[in-house]
């Protein structure tokens, strides 16, 4: 398991991929982004996207389940206060194959709880010409080794 | 239809109700988060949660369709690049009632297009107790009135 001390500023860690399907898009547009440009592949090409889109909370949610298959499970977090600075750079297609980058830029310990610390992360999305489509800084809050968190 | 001239700092609006269920919760979670505190309520009582709750995601994504119902189409914007500084400020768990408030805190021309503005909100997400499960600030563009923009 991957704590607090194992972390170091620069690391970086991938996800594997993902295609993203039309129906997914138009699935999840349904229940959560009902816009024409997320539902209607047709009616898309006349919108700002020029084509048929996720919804933005989609391609974050498909983040969200690379970063489960990939991380959790591996590391001692005891999960995050949120995310700062998401932004959504280009449109992601039914089509794309998309993966998870998430640098590591800044460890802080807790002042407060000598058992855990902070760890903020660079994290993209990227598509399969290497395009960044989102980019965020997510916060996770990482166990510390027991030995080190009591010596 | 709302341009950028019509709004004002300060204004607020808020989107009807919507009923959190387990079923909706774990449908979710088996998707796009699927981590024992979202997908098994028994097990998640002893869990950071202290009992079953929603994917930080899910919130946001059923955050995104309360704002759609009740704002798009009324409001001459053109998209939105992101958003900052989100929170994940309580858990939402199966029964709760959700809704959200969002509050006018900026707008800023763009210097560069004429036609339109950018204008940032407070977004929070309320649960039935008028607690803020969810806290960012959210940033959409609009189109200006053609007729100013051009004077």
């Amino acid at each position: 398991m991957i704590h607090f001390e194992d972390v170091e500023i620069g690391q970086v860690r991938e996800s594997d991929t993902k295609l993203v399907t039309a129906e997914e898009i138009i699935e999840f547009a349904r229940e959560f982004d009902p816009q024409y440009y997320h539902l209607d592949p047709e009616a898309a090409k006349d919108s700002m996207f020029g084509g048929h889109a996720a919804s933005g909370w989609h391609t974050a949610a498909m983040m969200m389940r690379l970063m489960v298959d990939a991380f959790v499970g591996k590391t001692a977090s005891i999960g995050s206060p949120g995310f700062d600075d998401l932004r959504w750079l280009k449109p992601v297609r039914p089509g794309d194959v998309i993966r998870v980058r998430s640098t590591v830029i800044e460890k802080t310990p807790s002042v407060r709880r000598p058992d855990i610390g902070s760890v903020r992360f660079r994290t993209e999305v990227l598509n399969q010409a290497d395009e960044i489509v989102l980019s965020m800084i997510s916060i996770g809050m990482y166990r510390r080794r027991p030995a080190l968190a009591s010596g």
